[in-house]
């Protein structure tokens, strides 16, 4: 077990044994001490983005993608009207998750290494006062860029209108304070940043906001509203949890705050970042994005332009040094990406790096 | 770890060491290794119902409710018409995902200790042409009692009908063949008589119905179409898999096969079942339903007459003893539930009912 390779991906990623070992117990589902687990988790949640006052977190089954159809669905009514901010993937599937529930939505679209600007959504909500809600990725793992949440923030609320923020990829790494950035929902998952296990998303939800979304949902099991007034009577999930992938999360995050909480996360995946791009650009393999607008998550790399390389066989060669790689996402661009998170430090990434340079070497990649 | 309480629970339920460490190593949701790991999974799954030439087998992130969900909503067409037939809780779910997914359904209720009948689904097909589907629970949970899948399956296939059948308790315990019960989508999930861990449920879908289906579903995450297209073309899930939860099952599908499939897990279960109920009669425990109707998944108990019963406090009691009851979910009548099924055999029901005479004894519950 030890032989597995470090997971160099956007999640699921590389967790700790001891993360891990806390699957090796299982749980009652209505038993008192899952019931303790689940609300020291979500307790736990809602203190990274110093929340509780303002929101309630709602843990959902499934994957982090569950989570994002089930705040739309819940928190935007029926006649609601969302602006989605594209560029990338990620900001594709909310649109898409918009048009399947059914609700209005239009959306404005920039180039994969361009963010959306606060003038952009100013401007776009000046012109469309039916717009309810605006819908964010804050870090669009298509390529690993930044959108500048705290002044797109600042300008949604100026107009009134409500933000539902994607914050997969951040959400644990990057701070997000909820007394300072005014947000209806923000959508995050296990199996990420604080290096749990993937398997339950989870969404804080502003109260009143929540409180106001009896009957919105499309979908039973994606009842937000529901699935939270359940918690807070029975202490229990309303379906059964993926008890051992909550456990997970939770020994996860008593390691989070013994590592030193958000900061301490952040700087180690900023130094891993670093690393890496200082170790590729000295094999000559350039980055897609520039160092500004390049969140500490996920790094895209333009592919050798040489004919020998071919990432399948690159990938495969990798991964026999012991680490897997990840498939770029770009349909104009030959790229592939390297994730930051997970359970390695700058070691590991050097390591990385030397095992891309060898790989390089033996596939003999001339022409970078 | 050893010391964790058995679960007789309907699932979660206590699942084997060797299950759990399948759960230790962090898998890469792209890599080739997973995708052989999920195509193993869903062959090994058909074959239980020796499916494979009618049928696919589509895996869900979330719980068995997403799959039940996912099935009504990708499968049932906008304009069809369900027919619900209900004797518990689980029954009642279904006509609430109808309603809350807007498909036309209507309801066949029978008393929770009375199966529903071939003859009231002949009779009520007969009286309503408009109903496209019906909608069964093969056991139901609620009580444990075992509804007559195969005389019905034939009943609705002679009207020209599709049945949807939640076999979530049931599935890998009770024989269900697809080449002798016609039906248009079965659903169970990880967590219950396969001995996996909860986190994903999966869906045999009739080829051609599923074909049919696209642009069906109300849900992004819980389109099975989408699920099954995208599956049959990369080897991966659509969304992030809930890697640890799929490597479990696949794990415990390995034991399954070696302890002799099929038969020899609904004896085992047969056996737990028959040594529970022969040993809380000898307590004076009277079970809820008739040993006819009652399947050997899971076992409903009058709560005893004494005032000195207190279900909470005879839980906790029973669990420091070191097992995990179920309360009851009949409205009607005080009961609770002992669950027959997961890793434990004739020799832990009998220390289970130990477990109970002696707490019993203790709380002075004279009046059985």
């Amino acid at each position: 077990m030890s032989n597995a390779p470090i997971l160099l991906t956007p999640g699921p990623l590389t967790t700790s044994l001891r993360t891990r070992q806390a699957m090796l117990v299982d749980w009652g589902s209505w038993d008192r001490d899952f019931n303790q687990l689940t609300a020291s988790l979500c307790e736990q949640l809602l203190t990274i983005i110093d929340g509780a006052t303002s929101h309630h977190c709602v843990p959902l089954q499934g994957s982090g993608t569950f989570a994002v159809e089930a705040a739309i669905g819940t928190l935007v009514p029926r006649n609601g009207k969302v602006l989605v901010l594209i560029n990338g993937a990620y900001g594709q599937r909310l649109a898409k998750i918009c048009k399947v529930l059914g609700r209005a939505y239009s959306t404005f679209e920039t180039a994969e290494d361009q963010p959306t600007t606060a003038a952009d959504v100013d401007r776009l909500l000046a012109a469309d006062p039916s717009v309810s809600h605006v819908a964010l990725i804050h870090c669009e793992t298509s390529t690993g860029i930044l959108n500048p949440l705290p002044e797109i923030a600042q300008v949604i609320q100026r107009h009134g209108k409500r933000l539902i923020i994607d914050a997969m990829s951040s959400f644990g790494a990057l701070p997000i304070d909820a007394r300072q950035i005014p947000f209806e929902a923000l959508i995050a998952a296990s199996g990420k940043c604080l290096e749990g296990v993937p398997g339950m998303g989870f969404v804080f939800a502003e109260k009143t906001a929540l409180a106001a979304a009896e009957g919105n949902a499309h979908s039973l099991a994606m009842d937000l509203h529901d699935q939270h007034a359940y918690l807070a009577k029975t202490g229990q999930w309303r379906f059964t949890p993926p008890t051992h992938v909550v456990a997970a999360l939770h020994e996860a995050l008593q390691q989070y705050a013994e590592e030193g909480g958000l900061p301490a996360r952040h700087q180690r995946y900023a130094d891993n970042c670093k690393t890496l791009l200082e170790g590729m650009a000295k094999l000559g393999l350039r980055s897609f994005l520039p160092a500004e607008i390049q969140a500490p998550i996920i790094v895209t790399f333009h592919a050798p332009n040489d004919p020998r390389y071919q990432f399948k066989d690159f990938y495969e060669r990798v991964k026999a040094k012991g680490f897997i790689l990840y498939p770029g996402k770009l349909t104009q661009v030959e790229t592939f990406r390297v994730g930051c998170i997970g359970v390695v430090g700058a070691a590991g990434m050097q390591a990385a790096v030397d095992a891309v340079a060898d790989v390089l070497r033996e596939m003999e990649v001339l022409d970078i």
